[in-house]
């Protein structure tokens, strides 16, 4: 069952949920026009901060929302101190949007951003051991999947669908190729090649995506950037999920076809799963 | 300079705007996971009021929101006479969320939806002799445009776009065809024959643009609905765009295309803007 965080930083405060509020005519709640990003902090280390906050300031460039986000690092720490967190697995969720006016559709001029940040405890184990069931359905969001905003309808949907299910995911598919899945990325493996979609437009460029292609050259294991159409799934020798939450899972079964009959992981996916624990084990914690 | 409505619908009170606080948590603004309709007070009158809770009924259909819309207008009265608005003209925006939930993709179950509502005065002519200029730029957005929702940072890039080069709106082009604007239909005329782009999931169908199909229909003029290509723009005789504050504006110049040298309009597009004010000057005031 989930639960409301017990603290959300709302611009320059830090308040209960109860209290955390923000106008209606806040542009994210008026026009889904805001960007947001989620860390993950694992053995009290915030993993690849630096990394998240480098794509916020893409996201953020991307629509053209002026946004400081030097004083994140700083936040986080008196987030997590409110949070009784600063010890605590947990996810890190932060929003900034365009900022309140009339509703009107182009930009207001000189708008002051909105910020929302909130940390919530996950249990998370070192290696996800979990695979997962996914579905396939049409790609029917839009060309700009590289900016991770929150009109999220689409992927609400997509994972609403999947979810129906009985499905961890939904694969999208967009003229025929697989491009990600409504909250993560996707691999496949077959005869020892790694496969995923192009960081182009049409997909988000996951930062556990982009761990997973470090590792495969660290561990020699060939990697083609290239997407994978829906009628070779079948074909394929493995699938996996990333995502900061998600971290590596294995996909079982996609559809009707099943990758394996009992629940498990094929060897390349396994091997990344690994070093992927060992690289996060690794990891200092994050210098502000 | 636009201003804040004095009064806000919200959930079942009408508040100050300055009142007018939702939860961090509303999925309206985690997730642009809400609907809304925009519609016109002319007059005393509110503008073909039933076509468009029809279509919210529609939206909220399509993005599994379940909302009784019955009770919306005799909630429009409250709010008119609250913000004083009841023989003006005005117009009324609402929007429904999927509600309040902690975040995660898929929609939470039994959810209570979160309502919001305001009515603003704007000065509308019977007829908009306001000649526009257009530009052309690609339809980035997805594939379910037919659904009237919040999710609408495409539209705002869009919209933006276009006031950056000082143009009234965006031609947004998928496929070499033109489909729609960021707010509102277009339309073109060649050869006497009207063309706009079928209403299917690539637009909005506009209430509007409904209006104009009867009023072809009563004046005897040819439509197709079929969409017309970009390279074609420079061919066609006029263009016009509709939406619900927008009424029917011509159309004077898209990008470099000069439809007209001075303010002007089209002969057809005149005959439209003539019947449609005749037809919003003869409706009785919505019923309830």
């Amino acid at each position: 069952m989930n639960k409301y965080p017990a603290r959300i930083y709302l611009n320059d405060q830090i308040v209960t949920y109860q209290n955390a509020k923000i106008s209606v005519f806040d542009r994210g709640f008026l026009f889904g026009d805001g960007v947001y990003e989620v860390m993950v902090q694992k053995n009290g280390k915030i993993f690849r901060q630096q990394d998240h906050l480098h794509r916020f300031d893409s996201s953020l460039e991307k629509v053209g929302i002026t946004f400081d986000t030097h004083s994140i690092s700083e936040r986080v720490s008196r987030l997590l101190e409110a949070s009784q967190l600063n010890h605590e697995d947990c996810l890190i969720y932060m929003q900034v949007t365009r900022g309140i006016a009339p509703r009107k559709h182009a930009f207001p001029k000189d708008p002051k951003p909105s910020f929302m940040m909130y940390a919530s405890p996950i249990s998370m184990p070192e290696i996800n051991l979990t695979p997962v069931v996914a579905v396939t359905m049409p790609d029917f969001r839009w060309s700009r999947c590289d900016i991770k905003m929150t009109s999220l309808l689409g992927n609400v949907m997509a994972s609403d669908y999947a979810s129906k299910q009985g499905a961890y995911e939904a694969l999208l598919v967009r003229e025929g190729k697989v491009t990600e899945a409504s909250h993560c990325n996707v691999f496949f493996v077959k005869n020892e090649i790694v496969y995923t979609h192009p960081a182009n437009e049409h997909i988000l460029a996951g930062i556990t995506r982009k761990i997973v292609l470090e590792l495969c050259e660290q561990l020699a294991l060939e990697v083609i950037e290239e997407a994978v159409s829906q009628k070779d799934i079948m074909h394929m020798d493995e699938a996996f999920l990333t995502g900061s939450s998600t971290q590596i899972a294995s996909i079982k079964q996609v559809d009707q076809y099943l990758y394996y009959e009992n629940d498990s992981a094929g060897p390349i996916t396994k091997k990344l799963q690994q070093a992927f624990a060992r690289l996060r084990a690794s990891q200092k914690p994050a210098t502000k």
